[in-house]
Protein backbone atom coordinates (compact mmCIF):
# COMPACT_ATOMS: atom_id res chain seq x y z
CA UNK A 1 0.00 0.00 0.00
CA UNK A 2 1.25 3.36 -1.04
CA UNK A 3 1.39 6.05 1.75
CA UNK A 4 -0.85 8.02 -1.01
CA UNK A 5 -3.55 5.76 -0.36
CA UNK A 6 -6.85 6.51 0.98
CA UNK A 7 -7.92 4.13 4.33
CA UNK A 8 -11.66 4.34 5.71
CA UNK A 9 -13.02 2.79 8.53
CA UNK A 10 -16.58 1.20 7.99
CA UNK A 11 -18.56 0.11 10.96
CA UNK A 12 -21.53 -2.14 10.44
CA UNK A 13 -23.83 -4.69 11.23
CA UNK A 14 -25.26 -4.11 14.84
CA UNK A 15 -23.22 -4.38 18.85
CA UNK A 16 -24.43 -7.06 21.03
CA UNK A 17 -24.50 -6.49 24.81
CA UNK A 18 -24.20 -9.57 27.15
CA UNK A 19 -26.86 -10.67 30.08
CA UNK A 20 -25.18 -13.83 30.59
CA UNK A 21 -22.68 -16.26 28.46
CA UNK A 22 -25.60 -17.57 26.21
CA UNK A 23 -28.19 -14.51 26.33
CA UNK A 24 -27.65 -11.00 24.64
CA UNK A 25 -29.23 -7.25 24.06
CA UNK A 26 -28.54 -6.86 20.68
CA UNK A 27 -29.11 -4.37 17.92
CA UNK A 28 -30.97 -5.85 14.53
CA UNK A 29 -28.62 -4.03 12.24
CA UNK A 30 -27.68 -6.50 9.39
CA UNK A 31 -24.75 -4.91 7.58
CA UNK A 32 -26.36 -4.45 4.07
CA UNK A 33 -25.92 -0.93 3.54
CA UNK A 34 -22.31 -0.99 5.24
CA UNK A 35 -21.01 -3.65 2.82
CA UNK A 36 -22.33 -1.81 0.10
CA UNK A 37 -20.68 1.12 1.41
CA UNK A 38 -17.58 -0.76 1.56
CA UNK A 39 -17.77 -1.90 -1.99
CA UNK A 40 -18.41 1.30 -3.57
CA UNK A 41 -15.05 2.54 -1.62
CA UNK A 42 -13.24 -0.66 -3.12
CA UNK A 43 -13.87 0.36 -6.23
CA UNK A 44 -11.93 3.74 -6.61
CA UNK A 45 -8.76 3.11 -7.15
CA UNK A 46 -7.41 5.44 -4.76
CA UNK A 47 -8.70 3.50 -2.14
CA UNK A 48 -6.08 0.94 0.24
CA UNK A 49 -7.42 -0.16 2.88
CA UNK A 50 -11.26 -0.07 3.75
CA UNK A 51 -11.54 -1.33 7.70
CA UNK A 52 -14.72 -3.12 8.29
CA UNK A 53 -15.93 -3.12 11.81
CA UNK A 54 -18.92 -5.66 12.23
CA UNK A 55 -20.99 -7.96 14.15
CA UNK A 56 -20.35 -11.88 13.51
CA UNK A 57 -23.42 -12.34 11.60
CA UNK A 58 -22.97 -9.25 9.85
CA UNK A 59 -23.49 -8.95 5.69
CA UNK A 60 -19.66 -8.52 4.15
CA UNK A 61 -17.97 -6.77 1.46
CA UNK A 62 -15.93 -9.47 -0.93
CA UNK A 63 -13.69 -7.12 -2.41
CA UNK A 64 -9.34 -7.74 -1.05
CA UNK A 65 -9.40 -4.39 0.26
CA UNK A 66 -11.65 -5.15 2.83
CA UNK A 67 -10.43 -6.21 6.02
CA UNK A 68 -12.83 -7.43 8.47
CA UNK A 69 -12.80 -6.93 12.48
CA UNK A 70 -15.36 -8.87 14.34
CA UNK A 71 -16.83 -7.42 17.50
CA UNK A 72 -19.34 -8.09 19.67
CA UNK A 73 -19.95 -5.53 22.37
CA UNK A 74 -19.65 -1.65 22.82
CA UNK A 75 -16.26 -1.86 24.51
CA UNK A 76 -14.91 -4.09 21.66
CA UNK A 77 -16.16 -1.54 19.23
CA UNK A 78 -14.00 0.74 21.06
CA UNK A 79 -11.49 -0.86 21.43
CA UNK A 80 -11.03 -1.69 17.84
CA UNK A 81 -11.23 1.39 16.48
CA UNK A 82 -9.24 2.81 18.77
CA UNK A 83 -6.23 0.38 18.06
CA UNK A 84 -6.98 0.74 14.02
CA UNK A 85 -6.61 4.78 14.27
CA UNK A 86 -3.06 4.19 16.34
CA UNK A 87 -1.83 2.18 14.06
CA UNK A 88 -2.87 3.30 10.36
CA UNK A 89 -4.26 6.90 9.08
CA UNK A 90 -7.47 6.90 8.77
CA UNK A 91 -9.14 9.21 6.32
CA UNK A 92 -12.35 8.55 6.15
CA UNK A 93 -14.70 6.94 8.90
CA UNK A 94 -18.76 5.85 8.30
CA UNK A 95 -20.04 4.56 10.65
CA UNK A 96 -23.18 2.67 10.01
CA UNK A 97 -22.89 0.43 12.82
CA UNK A 98 -26.35 -0.11 15.22
CA UNK A 99 -24.62 0.62 18.43
CA UNK A 100 -26.04 -0.62 21.40
CA UNK A 101 -27.14 2.18 23.39
CA UNK A 102 -27.31 -0.23 26.57
CA UNK A 103 -25.76 -2.19 28.14
CA UNK A 104 -26.55 -4.66 31.50
CA UNK A 105 -26.27 -3.17 34.55
CA UNK A 106 -27.55 -5.71 36.67
CA UNK A 107 -30.29 -8.43 36.91
CA UNK A 108 -32.53 -9.74 39.54
CA UNK A 109 -35.98 -10.84 40.03
CA UNK A 110 -39.18 -8.65 41.05
CA UNK A 111 -39.29 -11.29 44.12
CA UNK A 112 -35.71 -10.79 45.45
CA UNK A 113 -36.18 -7.22 44.95
CA UNK A 114 -38.70 -7.14 47.05
CA UNK A 115 -36.68 -8.71 49.62
CA UNK A 116 -34.53 -6.26 49.75
CA UNK A 117 -36.58 -3.24 49.73
CA UNK A 118 -38.60 -4.67 52.84
CA UNK A 119 -35.14 -5.20 54.56
CA UNK A 120 -32.92 -1.70 53.49
CA UNK A 121 -33.49 1.72 55.24
CA UNK A 122 -32.48 3.97 52.42
CA UNK A 123 -35.22 6.70 51.93
CA UNK A 124 -34.85 7.91 48.70
CA UNK A 125 -36.60 5.50 46.16
CA UNK A 126 -34.65 5.65 43.43
CA UNK A 127 -31.35 5.09 45.52
CA UNK A 128 -33.01 2.73 46.83
CA UNK A 129 -34.09 0.49 44.00
CA UNK A 130 -31.00 0.80 42.25
CA UNK A 131 -28.90 -0.51 45.06
CA UNK A 132 -31.04 -3.39 45.13
CA UNK A 133 -31.02 -4.08 42.04
CA UNK A 134 -27.20 -4.24 41.96
CA UNK A 135 -27.10 -5.74 45.60
CA UNK A 136 -28.92 -8.79 44.09
CA UNK A 137 -27.62 -9.15 41.25
CA UNK A 138 -27.77 -12.69 40.25
CA UNK A 139 -25.40 -12.78 37.79
CA UNK A 140 -22.07 -14.94 38.19
CA UNK A 141 -19.02 -15.17 36.50
CA UNK A 142 -19.57 -16.11 33.17
CA UNK A 143 -22.59 -18.29 33.85
CA UNK A 144 -25.95 -18.88 32.48
CA UNK A 145 -29.09 -17.77 34.22
CA UNK A 146 -31.63 -20.35 35.47
CA UNK A 147 -34.52 -20.31 33.21
CA UNK A 148 -36.60 -21.41 36.71
CA UNK A 149 -37.17 -17.30 37.27
CA UNK A 150 -41.00 -15.75 37.66
CA UNK A 151 -40.02 -12.49 36.76
CA UNK A 152 -36.72 -11.58 36.05
CA UNK A 153 -35.72 -8.13 36.23
CA UNK A 154 -32.77 -6.38 34.08
CA UNK A 155 -31.29 -2.94 35.09
CA UNK A 156 -29.84 -1.28 32.15
CA UNK A 157 -27.26 1.61 31.73
CA UNK A 158 -25.76 4.10 28.79
CA UNK A 159 -23.14 2.71 26.89
CA UNK A 160 -20.38 5.00 26.13
CA UNK A 161 -21.24 6.95 22.53
CA UNK A 162 -18.41 5.87 20.05
CA UNK A 163 -19.43 8.41 17.55
CA UNK A 164 -18.26 10.82 20.23
CA UNK A 165 -14.46 9.99 19.89
CA UNK A 166 -14.20 10.00 16.35
CA UNK A 167 -12.87 13.55 15.91
CA UNK A 168 -10.05 13.67 18.65
CA UNK A 169 -8.77 10.00 17.25
CA UNK A 170 -9.01 11.21 13.91
CA UNK A 171 -8.78 15.08 13.37
CA UNK A 172 -8.73 15.22 9.99
CA UNK A 173 -10.87 12.47 8.92
CA UNK A 174 -14.16 12.57 7.30
CA UNK A 175 -16.43 11.51 9.54
CA UNK A 176 -20.34 10.28 8.39
CA UNK A 177 -22.80 9.58 11.30
CA UNK A 178 -26.15 7.87 11.14
CA UNK A 179 -29.07 8.59 12.81
CA UNK A 180 -32.14 5.62 12.28
CA UNK A 181 -35.44 7.06 13.93
CA UNK A 182 -38.65 5.39 14.04
CA UNK A 183 -42.02 7.00 12.71
CA UNK A 184 -41.33 10.95 13.05
CA UNK A 185 -41.97 13.80 11.11
CA UNK A 186 -39.09 14.74 8.12
CA UNK A 187 -38.47 17.89 10.41
CA UNK A 188 -37.91 15.97 13.45
CA UNK A 189 -35.58 13.58 11.66
CA UNK A 190 -33.53 16.25 10.55
CA UNK A 191 -33.16 17.76 13.79
CA UNK A 192 -32.04 14.88 15.32
CA UNK A 193 -29.79 14.33 12.91
CA UNK A 194 -28.57 17.55 12.47
CA UNK A 195 -27.80 17.64 16.45
CA UNK A 196 -25.95 14.53 16.08
CA UNK A 197 -24.09 16.09 13.63
CA UNK A 198 -23.09 18.97 15.41
CA UNK A 199 -22.63 17.47 18.56
CA UNK A 200 -20.04 14.74 17.31
CA UNK A 201 -18.32 17.15 15.34
CA UNK A 202 -18.67 14.34 11.78
CA UNK A 203 -18.67 16.14 8.10
CA UNK A 204 -22.17 14.18 7.12
CA UNK A 205 -24.75 12.53 8.64
CA UNK A 206 -27.36 10.09 6.83
CA UNK A 207 -31.05 10.52 8.11
CA UNK A 208 -33.11 7.35 7.86
CA UNK A 209 -36.82 6.02 9.08
CA UNK A 210 -36.74 2.92 9.66
CA UNK A 211 -41.16 3.35 8.19
CA UNK A 212 -39.43 4.42 5.21
CA UNK A 213 -37.15 0.99 4.81
CA UNK A 214 -38.10 -2.29 3.49
CA UNK A 215 -36.79 -4.67 1.64
CA UNK A 216 -36.67 -3.05 -1.65
CA UNK A 217 -36.50 1.18 -0.65
CA UNK A 218 -34.15 2.59 1.39
CA UNK A 219 -35.39 6.31 1.60
CA UNK A 220 -32.59 8.39 3.45
CA UNK A 221 -31.23 11.95 3.74
CA UNK A 222 -27.50 12.57 3.37
CA UNK A 223 -27.23 16.04 5.68
CA UNK A 224 -23.73 18.41 5.80
CA UNK A 225 -22.75 20.70 8.24
CA UNK A 226 -24.90 23.50 6.53
CA UNK A 227 -28.04 21.64 6.58
CA UNK A 228 -27.75 20.97 3.12
CA UNK A 229 -29.28 17.43 2.17
CA UNK A 230 -29.15 15.10 -0.47
CA UNK A 231 -32.03 12.55 -0.85
CA UNK A 232 -31.65 8.47 -1.93
CA UNK A 233 -34.12 5.71 -2.44
CA UNK A 234 -32.33 2.44 -1.99
CA UNK A 235 -29.14 1.14 -0.24
CA UNK A 236 -27.17 1.28 -3.63
CA UNK A 237 -27.59 5.31 -3.96
CA UNK A 238 -27.35 5.53 -0.77
CA UNK A 239 -23.64 3.60 -0.82
CA UNK A 240 -22.89 5.50 -3.89
CA UNK A 241 -23.52 9.08 -2.49
CA UNK A 242 -21.86 7.95 0.82
CA UNK A 243 -19.01 6.89 -0.96
CA UNK A 244 -18.29 9.67 -3.70
CA UNK A 245 -19.24 12.10 -1.23
CA UNK A 246 -16.11 10.98 1.05
CA UNK A 247 -13.67 10.13 -1.51
CA UNK A 248 -13.95 13.59 -2.31
CA UNK A 249 -13.91 15.86 0.45
CA UNK A 250 -10.54 13.32 1.42
CA UNK A 251 -8.93 13.91 -1.97
CA UNK A 252 -10.07 17.76 -1.43
CA UNK A 253 -8.11 17.81 1.89
CA UNK B 1 -41.76 -37.77 -2.00
CA UNK B 2 -43.13 -41.21 -1.24
CA UNK B 3 -45.48 -42.09 1.41
CA UNK B 4 -43.17 -44.68 3.57
CA UNK B 5 -40.62 -41.53 3.32
CA UNK B 6 -38.92 -40.33 6.33
CA UNK B 7 -39.60 -36.53 7.44
CA UNK B 8 -37.93 -35.11 10.21
CA UNK B 9 -38.25 -31.54 12.31
CA UNK B 10 -34.95 -30.05 13.10
CA UNK B 11 -34.90 -26.68 14.71
CA UNK B 12 -31.44 -24.77 15.43
CA UNK B 13 -29.99 -21.58 15.95
CA UNK B 14 -31.29 -19.13 18.40
CA UNK B 15 -34.43 -17.25 18.96
CA UNK B 16 -35.34 -13.70 20.07
CA UNK B 17 -37.70 -11.56 21.91
CA UNK B 18 -37.89 -7.90 20.44
CA UNK B 19 -37.85 -5.05 23.16
CA UNK B 20 -38.46 -2.83 20.40
CA UNK B 21 -38.69 -2.42 16.49
CA UNK B 22 -33.87 -1.96 16.25
CA UNK B 23 -33.28 -4.31 19.52
CA UNK B 24 -33.70 -7.96 20.60
CA UNK B 25 -33.33 -10.18 23.48
CA UNK B 26 -31.14 -12.78 21.23
CA UNK B 27 -30.30 -16.75 21.95
CA UNK B 28 -27.05 -17.02 21.07
CA UNK B 29 -27.21 -20.55 19.33
CA UNK B 30 -25.13 -20.36 15.96
CA UNK B 31 -27.43 -23.30 14.19
CA UNK B 32 -24.03 -25.14 13.29
CA UNK B 33 -25.02 -28.15 15.36
CA UNK B 34 -28.20 -28.48 13.73
CA UNK B 35 -27.21 -27.91 10.16
CA UNK B 36 -24.28 -31.09 10.70
CA UNK B 37 -27.45 -33.18 12.25
CA UNK B 38 -29.97 -32.24 9.01
CA UNK B 39 -26.85 -33.00 6.74
CA UNK B 40 -26.40 -36.31 8.41
CA UNK B 41 -30.06 -36.46 8.31
CA UNK B 42 -30.16 -35.82 4.43
CA UNK B 43 -27.44 -38.59 3.67
CA UNK B 44 -30.10 -41.42 4.63
CA UNK B 45 -31.61 -42.49 1.54
CA UNK B 46 -35.14 -43.40 3.35
CA UNK B 47 -35.08 -39.33 4.41
CA UNK B 48 -37.72 -37.59 2.30
CA UNK B 49 -37.83 -33.96 3.99
CA UNK B 50 -35.96 -32.14 7.02
CA UNK B 51 -37.68 -29.03 8.15
CA UNK B 52 -34.92 -26.95 9.33
CA UNK B 53 -36.69 -24.38 11.61
CA UNK B 54 -33.61 -21.28 11.80
CA UNK B 55 -33.01 -18.33 12.95
CA UNK B 56 -32.04 -15.60 10.18
CA UNK B 57 -28.70 -15.72 10.81
CA UNK B 58 -28.42 -19.41 11.53
CA UNK B 59 -25.61 -21.76 9.79
CA UNK B 60 -27.82 -23.71 7.36
CA UNK B 61 -27.90 -27.27 5.40
CA UNK B 62 -26.93 -27.37 1.99
CA UNK B 63 -28.63 -30.64 1.29
CA UNK B 64 -31.87 -30.29 -1.39
CA UNK B 65 -33.79 -32.29 0.83
CA UNK B 66 -33.42 -29.77 3.70
CA UNK B 67 -36.47 -26.77 3.84
CA UNK B 68 -35.64 -24.10 5.35
CA UNK B 69 -38.38 -21.96 7.54
CA UNK B 70 -36.84 -18.71 9.24
CA UNK B 71 -38.43 -17.42 12.15
CA UNK B 72 -37.10 -15.14 15.22
CA UNK B 73 -39.06 -15.75 18.33
CA UNK B 74 -40.49 -18.16 20.16
CA UNK B 75 -43.82 -17.23 19.27
CA UNK B 76 -43.13 -17.75 15.53
CA UNK B 77 -41.48 -21.01 16.42
CA UNK B 78 -44.63 -22.42 17.87
CA UNK B 79 -46.70 -21.26 15.03
CA UNK B 80 -43.60 -22.94 12.44
CA UNK B 81 -43.90 -26.34 14.32
CA UNK B 82 -47.79 -26.68 14.66
CA UNK B 83 -48.44 -25.99 10.96
CA UNK B 84 -45.18 -28.18 9.69
CA UNK B 85 -46.92 -31.19 12.06
CA UNK B 86 -50.12 -30.32 10.75
CA UNK B 87 -49.38 -30.41 7.02
CA UNK B 88 -46.81 -33.19 7.14
CA UNK B 89 -46.08 -36.55 9.09
CA UNK B 90 -43.70 -35.95 10.93
CA UNK B 91 -41.30 -39.35 12.00
CA UNK B 92 -38.31 -37.44 14.32
CA UNK B 93 -38.37 -33.88 15.81
CA UNK B 94 -34.53 -32.95 16.99
CA UNK B 95 -35.13 -29.65 19.04
CA UNK B 96 -31.63 -28.40 18.90
CA UNK B 97 -32.75 -24.76 19.03
CA UNK B 98 -31.65 -22.21 21.75
CA UNK B 99 -35.51 -21.21 22.45
CA UNK B 100 -35.26 -17.82 25.02
CA UNK B 101 -36.76 -18.92 28.58
CA UNK B 102 -38.18 -15.44 28.65
CA UNK B 103 -40.23 -12.29 26.61
CA UNK B 104 -40.21 -8.74 27.51
CA UNK B 105 -43.39 -8.06 29.30
CA UNK B 106 -42.61 -4.10 29.42
CA UNK B 107 -40.15 -1.71 29.58
CA UNK B 108 -39.95 1.18 31.98
CA UNK B 109 -37.23 3.49 33.52
CA UNK B 110 -36.43 3.31 37.44
CA UNK B 111 -37.38 6.76 37.45
CA UNK B 112 -40.91 6.13 36.15
CA UNK B 113 -41.31 3.54 38.81
CA UNK B 114 -40.54 5.54 41.44
CA UNK B 115 -42.99 8.24 40.66
CA UNK B 116 -45.66 5.63 40.20
CA UNK B 117 -44.76 3.66 43.26
CA UNK B 118 -45.01 7.11 45.38
CA UNK B 119 -48.91 7.78 43.99
CA UNK B 120 -50.14 3.81 44.16
CA UNK B 121 -51.71 2.70 47.15
CA UNK B 122 -51.30 -1.41 46.53
CA UNK B 123 -49.92 -2.29 49.59
CA UNK B 124 -48.48 -6.31 48.41
CA UNK B 125 -44.90 -4.55 47.37
CA UNK B 126 -44.43 -7.19 44.52
CA UNK B 127 -47.92 -6.31 43.19
CA UNK B 128 -47.28 -2.85 43.40
CA UNK B 129 -43.99 -2.59 41.21
CA UNK B 130 -45.50 -5.53 38.68
CA UNK B 131 -48.40 -2.79 38.31
CA UNK B 132 -46.01 -0.11 38.38
CA UNK B 133 -44.37 -1.82 35.60
CA UNK B 134 -47.15 -2.33 33.34
CA UNK B 135 -48.61 0.75 34.07
CA UNK B 136 -45.30 2.72 33.34
CA UNK B 137 -44.33 0.80 30.03
CA UNK B 138 -43.04 3.37 27.83
CA UNK B 139 -43.17 0.61 24.61
CA UNK B 140 -45.58 2.06 21.93
CA UNK B 141 -46.95 0.35 18.47
CA UNK B 142 -43.69 -0.97 16.78
CA UNK B 143 -41.80 1.98 17.52
CA UNK B 144 -37.93 2.63 18.65
CA UNK B 145 -37.42 3.35 22.32
CA UNK B 146 -35.69 6.77 23.43
CA UNK B 147 -31.36 6.23 23.69
CA UNK B 148 -31.89 8.89 26.15
CA UNK B 149 -33.16 7.04 29.17
CA UNK B 150 -30.77 7.05 32.84
CA UNK B 151 -32.12 3.72 33.81
CA UNK B 152 -34.04 1.34 31.39
CA UNK B 153 -36.03 -1.37 33.47
CA UNK B 154 -37.10 -4.04 31.23
CA UNK B 155 -39.61 -6.81 33.31
CA UNK B 156 -39.36 -9.91 31.45
CA UNK B 157 -41.56 -12.90 32.02
CA UNK B 158 -41.48 -16.96 31.03
CA UNK B 159 -42.32 -18.18 27.30
CA UNK B 160 -44.34 -20.92 26.65
CA UNK B 161 -42.21 -24.24 26.60
CA UNK B 162 -42.32 -25.67 22.94
CA UNK B 163 -40.79 -28.86 23.47
CA UNK B 164 -43.33 -29.66 26.16
CA UNK B 165 -46.06 -29.35 23.17
CA UNK B 166 -44.39 -31.84 20.82
CA UNK B 167 -45.47 -35.12 22.13
CA UNK B 168 -48.84 -34.32 21.77
CA UNK B 169 -48.25 -32.91 18.27
CA UNK B 170 -46.44 -36.13 17.28
CA UNK B 171 -47.28 -38.58 19.25
CA UNK B 172 -45.49 -41.52 17.32
CA UNK B 173 -42.41 -39.24 16.42
CA UNK B 174 -39.11 -39.81 17.92
CA UNK B 175 -38.29 -36.79 20.09
CA UNK B 176 -34.48 -35.45 21.17
CA UNK B 177 -34.70 -32.42 23.30
CA UNK B 178 -31.36 -30.54 24.33
CA UNK B 179 -30.41 -29.67 27.82
CA UNK B 180 -27.45 -26.55 28.14
CA UNK B 181 -26.10 -25.84 31.57
CA UNK B 182 -22.71 -23.98 32.31
CA UNK B 183 -20.49 -25.30 34.42
CA UNK B 184 -22.13 -27.77 36.71
CA UNK B 185 -21.13 -31.21 37.82
CA UNK B 186 -21.70 -34.13 35.44
CA UNK B 187 -24.34 -35.85 38.19
CA UNK B 188 -26.15 -32.41 37.73
CA UNK B 189 -26.07 -31.91 34.08
CA UNK B 190 -27.06 -35.99 33.83
CA UNK B 191 -29.96 -35.37 36.64
CA UNK B 192 -31.12 -32.29 34.74
CA UNK B 193 -31.19 -33.20 31.34
CA UNK B 194 -33.23 -36.48 32.41
CA UNK B 195 -35.43 -34.20 34.21
CA UNK B 196 -36.17 -32.52 31.08
CA UNK B 197 -36.72 -36.04 29.02
CA UNK B 198 -39.00 -37.12 31.34
CA UNK B 199 -41.37 -34.07 31.85
CA UNK B 200 -41.51 -33.38 27.92
CA UNK B 201 -41.86 -37.19 26.95
CA UNK B 202 -38.74 -37.33 24.99
CA UNK B 203 -37.49 -40.62 23.32
CA UNK B 204 -33.68 -38.69 23.79
CA UNK B 205 -31.94 -35.82 25.35
CA UNK B 206 -28.22 -34.41 24.56
CA UNK B 207 -27.11 -32.67 27.40
CA UNK B 208 -23.80 -30.67 27.67
CA UNK B 209 -21.95 -28.48 29.17
CA UNK B 210 -20.97 -24.40 27.78
CA UNK B 211 -17.36 -25.33 29.26
CA UNK B 212 -16.99 -28.16 27.52
CA UNK B 213 -18.01 -26.53 24.15
CA UNK B 214 -15.14 -24.42 21.93
CA UNK B 215 -13.82 -24.35 18.56
CA UNK B 216 -12.88 -27.90 18.22
CA UNK B 217 -14.66 -29.53 20.73
CA UNK B 218 -18.16 -30.31 22.15
CA UNK B 219 -18.29 -32.73 24.48
CA UNK B 220 -21.87 -34.13 25.00
CA UNK B 221 -23.81 -37.11 26.47
CA UNK B 222 -27.19 -38.58 24.75
CA UNK B 223 -29.55 -40.05 27.53
CA UNK B 224 -32.56 -42.30 26.90
CA UNK B 225 -35.32 -42.98 28.83
CA UNK B 226 -33.33 -45.54 30.89
CA UNK B 227 -30.42 -43.35 31.50
CA UNK B 228 -28.23 -45.06 29.21
CA UNK B 229 -25.73 -42.83 27.72
CA UNK B 230 -23.20 -42.03 24.95
CA UNK B 231 -20.78 -39.70 24.75
CA UNK B 232 -19.31 -37.29 22.10
CA UNK B 233 -16.42 -35.13 21.86
CA UNK B 234 -17.20 -33.50 18.47
CA UNK B 235 -20.48 -31.73 16.83
CA UNK B 236 -19.65 -34.24 13.73
CA UNK B 237 -19.60 -37.30 16.27
CA UNK B 238 -22.96 -35.85 18.06
CA UNK B 239 -24.58 -35.00 14.68
CA UNK B 240 -24.06 -38.78 13.64
CA UNK B 241 -24.82 -40.19 16.63
CA UNK B 242 -28.28 -38.57 16.99
CA UNK B 243 -28.87 -39.28 13.20
CA UNK B 244 -28.67 -42.83 13.87
CA UNK B 245 -30.06 -43.56 16.72
CA UNK B 246 -33.05 -40.93 15.54
CA UNK B 247 -33.37 -42.82 11.86
CA UNK B 248 -33.17 -46.45 13.31
CA UNK B 249 -36.06 -45.95 16.38
CA UNK B 250 -38.24 -44.27 13.29
CA UNK B 251 -37.41 -47.47 11.21
CA UNK B 252 -37.87 -50.22 13.98
CA UNK B 253 -41.45 -48.33 14.51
Amino acid sequence: MKESMINVIVTAGGTSEPIDNVRRIANTGTGRLGSLIAEELAADAMVGHIFYVCAKDSFRPVSEKAVCVEIESVSDLQAAVTELMEKNEIHGIIHSMAVSDYTVRSVTTVESLVDFLANDTTNDMKEKILKGMDQTDIRSGGGKLSSQMKSPLLLLEPTPKIISMFRKMAPQAVIVGFKLLSNVSKENLFDTAYRLLIKNDCDYVLANDAKEIDADHHHAYLLDREKNSQTFDTKTEIAKGIADIVLREVKRK
